[in-house]
C-alpha cells in the first residue's frame, strides 16, 4: 500500500494540484478517445448503439486506453458520457445517428416521478467497472479521471429533450418555477455525489465536472445553478476524499472564473478556448490549476499555426499551475498526427 | 437647423452618450418589433417573406413605429435584417419558416467571386427609406437607431449558410487560409461601411454593430476577426460623422470586453444576458456607455422575479453611463404586458 501511494504520487499530472508548478506541463485532451481515431471506430461498430458502448466494460475500457497507447498522455479520461445520469435515473436516452441525444423532455415538475436514485445502481456500476478495468490496464504513472455533467447542464439535456443553443426551455423553466425546477437540481446534485464516489471508489484519481451550458445563465442563476450544486458535490467528494483533486469546467462563463472558484472549492478549472490568457493566470494565481485552452479547430488545421499558438499558451503559464488541454472535445475531422505534433511539442518544451 | 440640433440633443437616449448619467436611464429593448407582438404579426401577414418585409419601407416602418406606439420607448432600431448585406452582396438569403436563415455556403476564397459590392445600392435603398421615413414619422423625442451585423457574425452565416452552434466553418476556416478568410472579411467591412454611412445620410442617429458569434473565437481571433474589422467600421464613420454614437455587441465575450473597449472606439458596449454587472460597471467606468442586460426569458416570466431583476440592474448601474435593455433580443413567447411592467419600473426607478 505504502508503494502504491508512493508511485501514485510521482504522477506527473497531480503535480500542478500539489501546488507544483512543472515544465513541460502535463497533458491530455479533452474527448482524446473518439472519432478522430481509426481504432475507435473500428471497437465502436462492435458496440451497437453509443450508450451500449458506454455500458460496455471491455469495449468501453478499450477505447479509454487507445489514445494512451498512441500518445502516452499524462491523464486517461472514463468513456463515457454526460447522459448516463438521466439515463440510469430513468429518462431513457438515445443517440440519433449523427444528431446527438434524445429524451422525452420533462417540463414540469411533476415529470420528476419518473426518476429514480435507487435504479441506477446497475447502470452506475457497469460504468465503474469499466474504472476497475483502467485503475489495472494503465501504466501506473497515467492518472485516471472520472467524471459527470454538472447538474445544470444536465438538466438543460433533460428539460429540452436534446441539447439546444440557448438552453432557452431550462432556463424558463428556472425562472417560471426556482423551486420546482431546484427539485431536478436536487436529485442531479444527489445523483452525481453517489456515481462520483463510485467512481472513486473503483479507482479514478481525480474528477471533472463538465458544465458545457454554464455560459448562458445570467450571474444570479449562474450561482444558484452552478457554482451552488457545483459546491456541493464537490464538499460532499471531499469531505470523503479530500485528497481527490476535482477539475470544474464551467464553459462560456470566462468572465465568472474568480467567482466560481471562490465559491465551489474545486481544485482546478478548465478553461474553454474563448477565455484570455490572462484570465488563466488569474485562476492559477489563486491556488488552483488552470487547464486548457487550445482551440480544437486550430488542432484540425494543424502546422505552423498550431505551433504558433501552443508556444503562446505554454509562455503564457510557464511556472504557473497548469495543465495543457483543449478548450473543447477533439472534433471528428482531427487528423491524428496533428495531434501527435501537438503532444511532441508541449513535451519538447522547456 | 439649429432648431433640430438644439430639439435633437434633447433626447434623453443620447445624454449618456455626452457623459451625462441620467435617472431613470434610457430604456429600448432588442427586437421590441417583432412577433411578440399582435400588431406585428398582422403586418407581417402582408408582406410575403421576411425580407420582402425587410425590403418593404411602408410595411418595415410601420413595424419599427409598433412598439414606439405603444411603449414609448428611448429609442426606436430600424427593423431590417443582419442578413440584408450578403443578400445585397448576391448571396442570395432565405428564410425557412421556422426554421431560420439559409444561404448557399461559401467555403474558399472562389466562392467571394459571386459577392459584389456595385450592386448593392438597390437593396441598401430600399433599407435606407425605411430609415428616412422613420426620421420623419417618429416623434422627435425618439432616437433612432440603424445597424449592421458585424463582420464576423455575417461571415459565419455566409461561410455555414445558416445558423450554427459553434461557427465551426467559419472557425475553421479562418485557421485553414487566413488571408482567403480576411478577404471576406474585408469585403464584408466595405460593405458595412457604405451600409452605415447611407444609413447615417437618411436619418439614423445611433448605430449598433450586432456581433452574435464574437463569444466562439479565441482572444488571437477575436482580435483579428472582431476587433480590428469593428475598429474600422467605427473610425471610417467617425472620421464622416464624429458625433454619431456606435454601440458595439460582442455577444458572449463579457471577459473580452475590457480589450473590446479599447481595440475599437465604439461609444457603447451592449452587454448579454451572461456579463455580470461588475463587468458593465466596468464598460461604464471606461467612459463608454454600458447597455443591457436583463435576461429575455426573464420578460417572458414576468411577475415579481421580473421586477427583482430589474431593480438589480437599475441599482448596480444607478449614476452610471447606462442605456437599459434586454441581453439579447425579446422572444416571440413573451406576453405584451410583460413589457409595459418592464418600462413602467424602469422609468418609475429614481
Amino acid at each position: 500500500m505504502q508503494d502504491v501511494v508512493a508511485k501514485s504520487t510521482e504522477r506527473r499530472f497531480l503535480k500542478p494540484f500539489s501546488g507544483e508548478a512543472i515544465n513541460p506541463p502535463p497533458v491530455w485532451l479533452m474527448r482524446q478517445a473518439g472519432r478522430y481515431l481509426p481504432e475507435y471506430r473500428a471497437t465502436r461498430k462492435e458496440a451497437g448503439s453509443f450508450l451500449d458502448l458506454c455500458y460496455n466494460p471491455s469495449l468501453a475500457a478499450e477505447v479509454t486506453l487507445q489514445p494512451i497507447r498512441r500518445y502516452g498522455f499524462d491523464a486517461s479520461i472514463l468513456f463515457s458520457d454526460i447522459l448516463v445520469v438521466p439515463d440510469a435515473l430513468g429518462q431513457r436516452v438515445t443517440f440519433a445517428e449523427g444528431e446527438g441525444p434524445r429524451l422525452d423532455p420533462i417540463r414540469e415538475v411533476a415529470g420528476l416521478a419518473r426518476l429514480s436514485l435507487t435504479n441506477t445502481g446497475e447502470k452506475f456500476g457497469r460504468v465503474c467497472e469499466t474504472v476497475s478495468r483502467l485503475r489495472q490496464d494503465l501504466p501506473r504513472e497515467t492518472t485516471l479521471i472520472g467524471f459527470c455533467g454538472a447538474p445544470w447542464t444536465v438538466a438543460t439535456y433533460m428539460v429540452e429533450g436534446r441539447g439546444s443553443t440557448d438552453q432557452g426551455e431550462a432556463r424558463g423553466w428556472a425562472y417560471r418555477d426556482p423551486a420546482g425546477f431546484a427539485q431536478l437540481i436536487d436529485i442531479l446534485t444527489e445523483a452525481s455525489i453517489v456515481y462520483l464516489t463510485e467512481q472513486i471508489k473503483a479507482g479514478a484519481d481525480v474528477i471533472q465536472i463538465f458544465d458545457s451550458w454554464a455560459g448562458s445563465l445570467a450571474e444570479n442563476q449562474f450561482q444558484q445553478w452552478v457554482v451552488l450544486p457545483t459546491a456541493r458535490i464537490v464538499n460532499a467528494l471531499k469531505s470523503a476524499y479530500p485528497h481527490v483533486p476535482v477539475i470544474g469546467f464551467p464553459r462560456g462563463a470566462a468572465s465568472q472564473l474568480a467567482h466560481f472558484v471562490e465559491g465551489t472549492n474545486v481544485d482546478g478549472v478548465s478553461c474553454d478556448t474563448s477565455c484570455p490568457l490572462g484570465v488563466m493566470q488569474m485562476v492559477a494565481a489563486r491556488g488552483v490549476v488552470a487547464q486548457g485552452n487550445l482551440d480544437p479547430l486550430l488542432l484540425v488545421a494543424g502546422g505552423e499555426a498550431l505551433d504558433r499558438r501552443v508556444d503562446e499558451i505554454l509562455d503564457a503559464m510557464h511556472g504557473r499551475r497548469f495543465v495543457f488541454n483543449l478548450g473543447h472535445g477533439i472534433v471528428p475531422e482531427t487528423a491524428p498526427e496533428h495531434v501527435a505534433q501537438l503532444v511532441e511539442r508541449v513535451r519538447r518544451s522547456r
